[in-house]
């Protein structure tokens, strides 16, 4: 079976229209497809230009798919002369929303006015996720949002990360030493913060793999050490009621939309 | 004017829903809307419970809006029971595509399989961006796929890190020193890695106002050096034909799809 051709088109970044294609695509299993994006489609001319493109791949036999979320009207009336299957974000949405608001779309792209804002908002969440990894402070816990516990390589970092940079939230994480899995307290450090703890796991073959990449063969990296480890860490949890996640089978998007659940933490822009 | 309850309800992480909704709010300007997410509504009562929600908001006057993706028919139907006025991504495009694949979609939330892998692609960009922040050998740079340059507090940290989050590119940074600002040559550590470069520019106004954060009323913040920095950065960017981008009224993610775009880019999976 020839793969569709797939054109993801936009005049913005192309985000929408990607995560609205393959929302879509991913119901159709077993079908091949050839994913290509198109930001910034801003002008006639380029617009012209893919629909050239999109032509020259109809004629190799299968028509086309194209994910449309061009908000201009006169880029969005061209790319349709194209000889493919259009699914156009706009078009099927924004007559039934203006209808309902009683009120007419802009159909510019949006203005940029408050990303002074939301930028800063993400760069005090990144830097503080950057300064706080590995967890340093008691001062440092007072003013995250969020407090992610695990052992070593369970995940915390890119979580950390994904929080600041998507949600600009002020994730902290604390990695339990061999030593805090030997007691049946919390660790000093985070035991003031305990409404703010988030736990991570992980199955420990997965664990094992990703520490033999970091230190083969070592003690540390020792599937016995490795099952020990996070079942002390789940008992941990367990005892002092902390929510926690499994990240083995998840994305990290998911683990950040559970842990905002988890902790009623709302995006900060 | 009362705001517009806003509902994005997805069985999933929302992101799709929360994309798909305010590409569209953005277009109505001045009219207001207050915004909450339902995620991961994967039960018939949760489903119930929702509406109920969303009946109770609409008693105070103004008819919600919801925007669903959510995957599931059963719970689909549940949701559109509400008294709101509702756009379901999947009602509205997944019929057409099933004609125009002629094959059934699979209806169920999608499985994750995949995530291992993309997991460890992720795992690793995030890693490398880490450990190459503010760029230290030319080892490290040969395994990079893209280098950003700029000034001190241009905005390079935070790009690297989205690049690899949400593509997993490997990107590395080279800080532009004040020595580097001085010459003609391009630093002898990125001279070998043209091709790779990407320069990061900003306007020296916002840059002293992020430096003044970081060290009040010092040289480097002085409005004086950040323009003189700034014209000696985009003097280097022009001379060696380096492309770039002025961060100041760009989002993350508009950056990040520019450079993946001018560096011939291709997300890692």
């Amino acid at each position: 079976m020839n793969a569709y051709p797939v054109f993801f088109v936009s005049d913005r970044t192309g985000l929408t229209s990607e995560n609205m294609g393959n929302a879509l695509l991913e119901q159709f299993i077993g079908i091949p497809f050839k994913r290509a994006t198109y930001p910034f489609l801003d002008t006639p001319e380029k617009a012209h230009a893919l629909v050239q493109i999109i032509n020259q791949a109809a004629e190799q036999g299968t028509r086309p798919l194209v994910f449309s979320s061009v908000v201009n009207n006169e880029i969005r009336a061209i790319v349709t002369t194209a000889n493919a299957f259009h699914l156009s974000f706009f078009d099927a949405f924004l007559g039934k929303l203006e209808e309902e608001l009683n009120a007419p779309a802009s159909h510019i792209v949006q203005s940029r006015v408050q990303n002074v804002e939301k930028y800063d908002a993400r760069m005090e969440a990144v830097n503080f996720a950057l300064n706080h990894d590995d967890g340093i402070s008691d001062k440092d816990f007072q003013a995250a949002d969020v407090i992610l516990m695990g052992v070593s390589r369970s995940g915390k970092t890119p979580t950390c990360l994904y929080l600041a940079l998507q949600y600009g939230i002020r994730a902290a994480n604390y990695p339990l030493t061999p030593e805090d899995l030997d007691t049946d307290d919390l660790p000093r450090m985070v035991k003031n913060h305990q409404n703010k703890l988030f736990g991570l796991t992980i199955e420990p073959d997965r664990l094992h793999h990703i520490r033999q990449e970091r230190r083969p063969d070592s003690g540390y990296a020792s599937l016995k050490t490795c099952r020990q480890e996070v079942a002390d860490a789940q008992a941990i949890f367990r005892r002092h009621r902390i929510p926690f996640a499994n990240t083995t089978h998840k994305s990290v998007e998911e683990l950040a939309v559970e842990i905002l659940q988890a902790c009623s933490l709302k995006r900060r822009f």
